[in-house]
């Protein structure tokens, strides 16, 4: 199956089957896209949880209005952006790049600089919503690496962010949840999705070319 | 190469090679993958725009920090997001999911009402932060089906949105452009950042567990 089959073969799963676990080695290939995916800077200003207690589950389920895969998926990967950008935030950052490379440079030194100078000065709902975007593009990763080890997955907004970051203390972490993507397997003969059509504004629709 | 060698081979290019042309067909192939990945409630609130005309391409790569790939790579993608939901915007996007499904449900017509309630009625800039973080998926979902199909990359933030906006004429059409992805081939060679080692926080700093 290409790429491209294997994302027309998704969507938003809607009735996950309890009783199927996705291997550790599958949820780890998703993990570790997200991990080596782009983040601006590479600041990579969000973390990643993953949740299997059924008892938290539940918890989180009660607060996104009751959707059934948070609990019939087998694992729960939230997604909690960096509250604001700090100095120690940035520093640390650019510290373990240098570090892990042994290589300073004038060039990377003045963008630290820049960084300093302009993110943690603004905002923290401004920066809130830049580190929120970053970790979008790890869902885009993630929904495309779980395509393509055949898992199902729905990606979610539609819960209580501030609930969420009670239930998983993320307020103490500097972390705001942004949102959740169940994993699991389709149970298709319950699923009123499945056999509907997947429905694109066309390419000419969604694509301009100026060439 | 697995998807995760891929990810590893990826890196935000900093010299492409202005003498390479990514086929058609792999651009196309990125592009349907952008068209076909997730969005909230399946709104796609945005646009891609292809630009391979070389003047557009001076032009935007002036309000953009001069940087050099945006002219040096074959093929320049602006993701464009919605500047704003609007009543018709939502309609339009139901109207045609339920014309190509010939198909409707109390479920998805409460589900509409819902959305006509809340999303045209919140102000422009909140609105555009939900359209613009379907963008990024857009952009992880490209990103990886770049690097599927071998082809670099590089993501950027740093540019002056209203002037690519200005350009672009994205405001009579009600876009606002938020991420660029100049499509090309690496210039091995002359690339600064090939050699350096790829660094991530460690899946322990990335990743948690509630088991």
């Amino acid at each position: 199956m290409s790429l491209i089959e294997k994302l027309q073969w998704r969507y938003a799963t809607k009735k996950m089957d309890s009783s199927k676990v996705v291997p550790q080695e599958k949820v780890d290939q998703i993990l570790e896209a997200i991990r080596l995916t782009a983040s601006s800077s590479g600041l990579q200003p969000y973390e990643v949880i993953v949740i299997t207690n059924k008892e938290i589950l539940e918890k989180i389920k009660a607060v996104s209005n009751n959707q059934a895969q948070i609990t019939e998926g087998s694992h729960l990967l939230v997604f909690a952006a960096w509250d604001n950008y700090t100095v120690e935030r940035i520093n640390d950052a650019f510290d373990m790049t240098e570090k892990a490379r042994n290589f300073t440079s004038e060039a990377g030194t003045a963008y630290r600089q820049m960084l300093l100078k302009i993110y943690p000065t603004r905002d923290a709902e401004t920066n809130f919503t830049h580190t929120a975007k970053q970790a979008y593009i790890g869902l885009g990763t993630a929904l495309i690496a779980a395509a393509y080890e055949q898992v199902d997955c729905t990606p979610m907004e539609g819960f209580n962010p501030a609930a969420v970051d009670e239930i998983l203390n993320l307020k103490e972490k500097g972390l705001r949840s942004v949102v959740l993507l169940p994993l699991g397997y389709r149970k298709a003969d319950e699923d009123w999705l499945i056999n509907l059509k997947k429905v694109r504004r066309t390419k000419e629709q969604f694509i301009s070319w100026i060439k």
